[in-house]
């Protein structure tokens, strides 16, 4: 993770990632999404769910020969209505498709807001079976994003749902439709996608900034693969990639009623890869949409890894980097690109961690501004203009490290969030 | 509590209050601080340790006859020097004298920074004893705050301890003073004292904003009272005002390295009131100092108290509230004077407590906005464009309450805490 981190971090904030990589076994695109493994079509059309006449509406078919399938979601005790329906189908271990809108999240609407995922799974049973793919609505995981406490229009939602199905494609469009449709507040959509060298693919597209801890806007991803595996080992693969990535992305420390993750498996390409191999490749493509992610997030001007090393277990490492990566003194400072290392100690002296104020290093892009907790000669002239940051805090007790992703506090996040409703 | 809380939220933002109100068997006067109660002195000057040039000494003397005295410190592991000196001092449950600097915290300085410390108690006590006062540094607590990471310059700090003693005063100009000198981003001094119609009084005087998790700068605060008291009285007294006040204040969820709240006791009134009579009272002070600091807090443009009732417990209360009042998609959203009450659920949702999404109720203003966890009639249209704004939240499963006093988080915030050290 680390070298797909660093090979990054040079990137610009426009999200435009073109290039190529060598990593996990293939070749990471980042232009590429769910489209790219076999045995999958997706389309994304504008219903009229968002007011801005925008596309508002994604589907992800499997056309198999397999439909296993695994969901990580979020951890708010408030769920919306599509994380109800989708938690209880993926029971099965199977999916056929996927829809997925943005224009509004369908979530604390009652059981009108669930009967009308219901209704938009049933209907897409319907249009898919009448399309010659015979499905049923317990096949079918609803995700949305938008807004929190407004029913949506089904009216709009029903005759999209019909429509979507005859926009169905393969290779390159299908999936960059899909990844349009599901943006509200992205400027860009996020794809990836990873060629293995053993003929077998995984790939994936996101939308939002956030997952377990972490939302800014709710975080959406669907990823899909052509290997051959259950849904117990596509479950081991998807936990294992977003405890690493989304799970360490924290933009503002909310958490979206609606997170949700999927995985789906097709089984086209008739490979079955050793589940260390599926593992590396699945979190490869989660870690570029991580990336992504953290690059369009709202309002952000510095893109920040706060690492915490030397921590006497794992749970406090993590613990510490993402208590800092939301204390909004820091993020201030950053964004102001100021070196105020001592806002960073005080950070991390509140979070409920093993910590010695007195074995404390900080570094900031590679430079030490506090050893041994005082402040390091030249440590208020270490330059932060540029765009990345890397915040360094070795707590000098042990051999655990945790990077969490996060950005700065500026006046964009401030505005882009004070209007967001009205 | 809820009595005084409810005769202040009418207030303008300026910070000057002036008036007088009846509570806890006493008057509370918000222009008189740590020298209106008997038995004490104070004073504030320019020892040019602040590079403006402003106020940034300040005094306090306890004349007796008693020197009892309690105190309630930051709970961040990452502790300024002058805490941890002042923390031993207090072991001794007796102090003379509280010194306290602005333009430098003293933190994150190490061994040379602790005895900075030890050598402004022990020029004080000198200072003071060449006055007339018999005084030990161990009687002496110290107090900072300012940037943390930059040892003080020590030359014009031990000048000004041998200046100030010649300016100690009683009456309303001395604590004035004094409350003036401990500024850094305050706009107003904080001072309130109660007079007790037992013929006893409690005084105090207070800066920045927070103290067991909140303080966007450190929070320094001294108590006086010329009551007959122990320091277990004292001690009692003082915990549980600070409980319900200063750990109920969250501006933006960050603790100082600094923080610390001492109270001192003269016992000139030769009146030893009933425990309760001085919880009340001491209580009543830190209230209105606590006020007072949220409406002065960086960046303000909203007063805001977050209130759950109904919880379980008061801890999941407490927790919840300040779970609410940390959000920063609640907190924008109030700059904007949006009433999104969606992001209060998706905020209450990720706090680790007893809580039924279908049993939430939530008010902006008094106004339902969310009943039973769904959307209420008219939701979006409530008025939230006044400085006030009151966000209840009833979980529906028990009887515990708790408020907490927060701000919104505007560009102001965004602008002051990216510039403030350089």
């Amino acid at each position: 993770m680390t070298d797909l981190t660093d090979s990054t971090t040079d990137d610009n904030l426009d999200g435009a990632y073109a290039h190529a990589e060598e990593i996990a076994g293939g070749r990471l695109i980042r232009t590429q999404g769910v489209t790219a493994p076999a045995g999958f079509r997706a389309a994304g059309i504008r219903a009229g769910i968002k007011v801005n006449g925008n596309a508002d509406l994604a589907l992800v078919l499997n056309e198999g020969p397999e439909l296993a399938a695994a969901g990580v979601f979020t951890t708010n005790k408030v769920k919306a209505a599509p994380v109800l329906w989708s938690q209880q189908v993926l029971s099965s271990g199977a999916l056929r498709a996927v829809i997925l809108n943005s224009g509004g999240a369908n979530a604390c609407t009652g059981p009108g807001g669930f009967q009308d995922t219901h209704a938009t799974a049933e209907a897409l049973a319907d249009a898919l079976s009448n399309w010659g793919t015979e499905t049923g609505a317990g096949e079918i995981a609803v995700c949305s994003t938008g807004l929190i406490g407004d029913r949506l229009p089904m009216d709009k939602v029903l005759a999209g749902v019909g429509e979507i199905v005859h926009e169905l494609a393969g290779g390159i469009s299908g999936g960059t439709d899909a990844a349009h449709a599901i943006m509200t507040t992205d400027t860009v959509p996020k794809q990836a996608a990873l060629h293995h060298a053993g003929n077998w693919n995984v790939g994936g597209m996101a939308k939002g900034a956030g997952m377990l801890a972490p939302a800014l806007a709710t975080m959406l991803c669907v990823l899909t693969t052509d290997v051959v595996a259950t849904p117990e080992q596509l479950d081991r693969a998807l936990r294992h990639a977003t405890r690493k990535t989304f799970d360490r992305l924290d933009i503002d420390g909310a958490t979206s009623t609606n997170d949700t993750v999927l995985l789906l498996a097709s089984g086209a390409s008739g490979v079955s890869p050793a589940q260390d191999e599926l593992d590396a490749a699945v979190l490869a493509v989660c870690d570029s949409l991580a990336d992504q992610m953290m690059a369009d997030a709202e309002g952000v001007t510095k893109r920040v890894t706060v690492t915490v090393r030397g921590a006497a277990s794992e749970d406090d490492a993590l613990i510490g980097a993402r208590t800092v990566a939301r204390d909004s003194l820091v993020k201030t400072a950053l964004f102001g690109s100021d070196p105020n290392w001592g806002r960073v100690l005080a950070a991390i002296g509140i979070a409920p961690i093993e910590l010695d104020p007195n074995t404390i290093t900080v570094m900031f892009n590679g430079r030490p501004v506090c050893i041994g907790g005082v402040g390091a000669p030249g440590a208020r002239e270490v330059d932060l203009s540029g765009i990345d940051i890397s915040l360094d805090i070795d707590l000098g007790l042990g051999d655990a490290e945790v990077s969490i992703r996060t950005t700065d506090l500026s006046h964009a996040y401030v505005e882009e969030n004070s209007a967001y409703s009205s």
